[in-house]
Parts: structure tokens; sequence; C-alpha cells
């Protein structure tokens, strides 16, 4: 694209290459010191944020149209994506809210009327959006923001911005499907040290669930699944006080991660 | 549709009215005498079974489109349609393969060229498929074929007649999904009789789980779960043989089930 063109300009030209009326959209959770974030960018063209989503070409399988997506958006590359919910609702077309009427008439200003015309009619459908959900080590990860934005940043989720359409919905959704995913979702793996304490899995599990777990009880379920190994003690203050460090027996734990936890 | 017309020539009226690249699949689990079995529609035009399946209008909620493809093909109403995953493969075309271009050819055999070159058009295309599942009782339904079958019938899983496209690994998709969620979903109520016997329960989830599972875990584990009123013995055999009847307390029952069995 040339510095000149307008965002919309340079979409305009690639309209034919994408399905109509399908688009993904990626939530990728961050995990650090026992909070989770969710991954935004807030558009240069308008005062929203938004998820990092896109289409899916006519030649491209829907899961690699997800990846390219979230790279593209945010550079970030190598995510475990899981897709957990397709939402197809009759609010979800620029048409039906006020705000994104708005936010459309800001984006498609100073662009020649035709491209508008065909531009338009291309936002104006009721696109069935693939979520897919990922949780990832912020501290492992750089996002970067595209060409369409301002900002690509982190957001905590009790402290959410505006969001385009049903964004904050899609959001929701894909926490309800980690807490209830916790027991076959790879979670530990990816987002601890090699070594961790019973405390730093407890928070992570915290975390996810939002909400307290009792200490002893969460020791004895994780403990009676076998899937922790015990190493030295953490020496960090007084040797009676230091916890033990744990890590995963990776058949057991995978094993687990196939079946699941549950029964 | 008037008695002469090729269902095919049916359907080409009513294209404009679909939006393209999408359709919706049912994954319709029957639950009966301790067997898994899946609803499937024998095409009346080729030699091919598949899954209720169909379009999404332009001006419909992607839920409602497959309560209304469900009611249209198989006659089902008022089933708790769950939306499990969405399918977007290349492989999702009628191109892909010779079985499904040898269909095709059949399929659109005898109809006028010009309406024939639309349809072809019209499934060549990539359809992304929203994948929906249910578990009902057998007993509980009557299903009926559609203008386009020429049967409507439970096939049990593991003696599967030939499917079309990737219908096959859909429906064992939705059996992983099924396990997965063994917890989450309302199983027992809708499949059970108001009172069952602790037999009958074990029975539904190894027909689910496709395992044995231990009596006396099985046993254990139910009835930590606190969801179990045990009512009188089942009076068939010797007073002392008689296993006991249960029912489920509603208010634990809910409960756990929004909040799954797990964690």
């Amino acid at each position: 694209m040339s510095q000149e063109e307008h965002p919309i300009q340079h979409f305009e030209k690639q309209l034919k290459n994408y399905q109509p009326g399908i688009s993904v959209d990626c939530i990728i959770f961050g995990y650090e010191k026992g909070e989770l974030n969710v991954l935004l960018l807030k558009w240069k063209i308008a005062e929203t944020w938004a998820l990092p989503g896109g289409f899916v070409r006519h030649d491209e399988p829907l899961d690699e149209a997800a990846l390219r997506v979230l790279e593209e958006r945010t550079g970030l590359t190598h995510i475990y994506l899981k897709q957990f919910q397709t939402f197809g609702n009759m609010e979800r077309t620029w048409n039906y809210s006020n705000v994104n009427k708005l936010l459309m008439d800001k984006m498609l200003n100073g662009i020649p009327f035709h491209d508008r015309a065909k531009v338009t009619a291309w936002f104006k459908q009721r696109f069935i959006s693939v979520g897919y959900l990922a949780l990832v080590d912020i501290g492992a990860v750089t996002p970067t923001k595209d060409f369409l934005s301002e900002r690509c940043e982190w957001k905590p989720l009790d402290r959410l911005p505006q969001l385009m359409l049903d964004h904050a919905k899609m959001i929701e959704e894909a926490l309800s499907q980690l807490k209830l995913q916790l027991n076959a979702l790879p979670l530990g793996k990816q987002l601890l040290p090699k070594r961790f304490t019973m405390a730093d899995l407890q928070a992570l599990y915290e975390a996810v669930l939002q909400k307290p777990l009792d200490r002893g009880n969460f020791q004895r379920k994780m403990l009676a699944l076998g899937f922790l190994i015990r190493h030295e003690k953490l020496m960090t203050g007084a040797q009676n006080k230091a916890p033990y460090l744990y890590s995963f027996e990776e058949t057991k734990y995978n094993d687990l991660l196939h079946k699941g936890i549950g029964f």
C-alpha cells in the first residue's frame, strides 16, 4: 500500500478475494501475575476498540484464515488458536446500531463515492463471525499494530474500553468457554515457568475462573490428579516456610488433557 | 412446489434468499436402551446419506436457521440445539472429491442447462458449515423425511452408511464434544424417565463416553455430587435385590449444569 492511500481504498481492492458475509475474530487472553487481559486494537479512523478480526479468502481453510488475520493485525505467530463459537445474530451488521452507522460514516469519509458504495455494501452485510480463542503468556509475545490501527494493547478484563459491534459479548462467551474447558485445554503448560509453586498454579486457575479457590482443596485435587512432580523447595525465605516447586509429568499431563479431568 | 417440478429447480428459485458459502448441519444423537444413534437422511436423487443440513437466509439469525433447517428436513421441533464447531476446510466443496462430483452430476441430471449452471456454481462454492448437536430420546420424537429425501432414519454410531462430504468427520467431532461436555450439558434430564435407577444413569454415561465405567466408582461420584434424590425401590424382582429409584433435585442439578461438574 502506498503511504497516501486511504486504508479503505486499499481494502476495496482486496474485496474480491474474500468470501462475503464471513469473518473471524480472535479473542487472545493474556495471563500475567494472576490477571487476565485481552488483546485489543484501537482503530486509526474511529474512536473505538475492536478484537483483531478479518475476512476469509475464497481459497483459504477457515482455521488458517484465523491465524493469518491474527498475524496480519497483531504480529502474533505460533499461537494455539481454538475455535469456540460462531456468532450470527442479525445485530451483527453495522446497520443495526447508531454507533456503528456513525463509525462507518467516519471510516468512509474522504474516499471517492463509487468506492464508498462498494465498501459500504460490503460492511452492510450481516457477517457470520467465527470466534477463536487463545490464552498466552503476556511476557512471551510482542503485539504490534497493523496499518489500520493506532494502538494494539492488552486491556484488563475488568476495565474494557467501549468495543465495536458485539465484541464485548464475544469476549464474555470466550471467557465462559475458557472456564468450561479449564479441564481440557493445555492451561498450565504455556503460561507457567517450567517449575512453579502450587500458589502459581492456583493463581492461574483463579484468574480464569475469576473466583478465589480454597487452598487446601485445590492442592488436594491437583495432587490427586497425579500429573505434578514435586521438586526441591523454592529457596527465598525461611526454610520451613519455603514452598515446594512442581513441574508437569508430560505423559500423564497429556493423557489428562486428552481425556479431560472430569470423568 | 408442484408435483412435477424437479427438486433442484425448486431449490434454484430460493437461491437468492440464502447467504452464499454458509451452511448449517445438525448432528442429532438419539439415545435408546444404552445405545447412541445419529439421525440421517438418504437423498432421493443419489445413493448417499447425509446429515440434515441446509442454508442460512440473509435475514435470519444463525441459530434460528439451524432450528428451521432441522424442522424442514426432519420434522423435529423444540430441540435443544447446541453449536459445537464450524467446519471450513477446502475439502468442503463438491469439486474436491470424485464421489461428490458424480453425485452432483446425478443431482443436476435432467434439468435445463441455464438452471444447471446456476445451481452448479452454488454447490461448487466452499461452504463454511456451522455444526449443531443435540441429544434426544428416540422414543420421544418422530422424524419425517422432507421432499429431497427418500428416508430419514436413526443409524447406530458403529454402523454408519457412507456419508456425503465431511459428514462422518462432523459426527466424530460432535461425539468428542459430547464427551467433553458431559459435565456441562443437561444430559440425564431429557433422556431418562422422571425416576430412574443408577444403572439407567450409568448406561447413559457409558453410551456417550463409549466405554464401560466402574459401577462402584460411578455410584459414589454421582451420589457425592448431591443432585440425586433417592426414592423407593423398583419393585420387579426379589425385595433385597431391587434397585433404588432416583430423580434429579432440580435446584442442585441446574446449579451444577451452570457451574460444570469439574471444578
